[in-house]
């Protein structure tokens, strides 16, 4: 019998951001979903793509809103692989510590990906905001093209 | 201007498992959707969810398609963590070369995680298939329970 899973806290960064409390880099909002650049990025245009449904990761969450989030998942995936003249994108989506997640609301890594280019590891240092609001402007504007 | 994406080539190895023209250890099969052991695991459990509709990756999928996959994306993450004891599980999903992609008809990664133990590197060393045999069987026990 594996341990049961801990249960959602809304005091996590990505609720406070739902809530408004803390800024961030938004590309994309609908009734469901919010969207926003990393501000610890792997590569360049590495953003977030976060259903507004509290669940702790994937594996607690409804599968009704898992679709409705893979779907802007797709939409930001080829906005950003456009925005950024990227080859491809890595998807990331980590559960528990055991499996990268270190934030405990559901969200998805989108990661746009270039020829030879292996991914930053995570470094613990903030992106500068100036490149941050360059890079959700980029992404807009491949979504509105 | 971004290239455009090469088109879909059904000659790549998941359509020729899905027209069972070589072997998987599969552990679950619906009207859309299959899944299997990956016969290159980066850990005990790593198994692959595909969708039976073609398409290259996620960036050309139909978004529907995307809903039921992920739907059981995380039917079988929940299987596979309590088959192997886990302690947290990561998907992953790559979109072209750069992205990690290496077969061009959508999967998803479903990997168990355990505390302390970093991802094997892919070694391109094929799985013992009792290894497999063993490990699908645990994970569609989880399935069933």
């Amino acid at each position: 019998m594996d341990q049961p899973m801990a249960a959602y806290d809304d005091s996590n960064i990505f609720a406070k951001i739902l809530r408004g409390e803390i800024p961030s880099h938004r590309v994309y909002e609908d009734d469901d979903t919010i969207a926003f650049m990393d501000v610890m990025p792997q590569g360049p245009g590495h953003l977030l793509v976060v259903p507004k449904a509290p669940s702790r990761n994937l594996l607690d969450a409804d599968p009704l809103v898992l679709g409705k989030t893979i779907a802007i998942v797709q939409r930001l995936a080829v906005a950003a692989k456009a925005a950024f003249a990227a080859d491809g994108v890595s998807i990331f989506q980590f559960n528990e510590p055991a499996g990268g997640q270190t934030v405990f609301h559901l969200h998805f890594h989108v990661v746009p990906r270039f020829d030879g280019v292996p991914l930053q590891p995570h470094s613990g240092k903030m992106e500068d905001s100036a490149v941050l609001a360059e890079g959700a402007a980029k992404v807009k504007a491949a979504l509105a093209a």
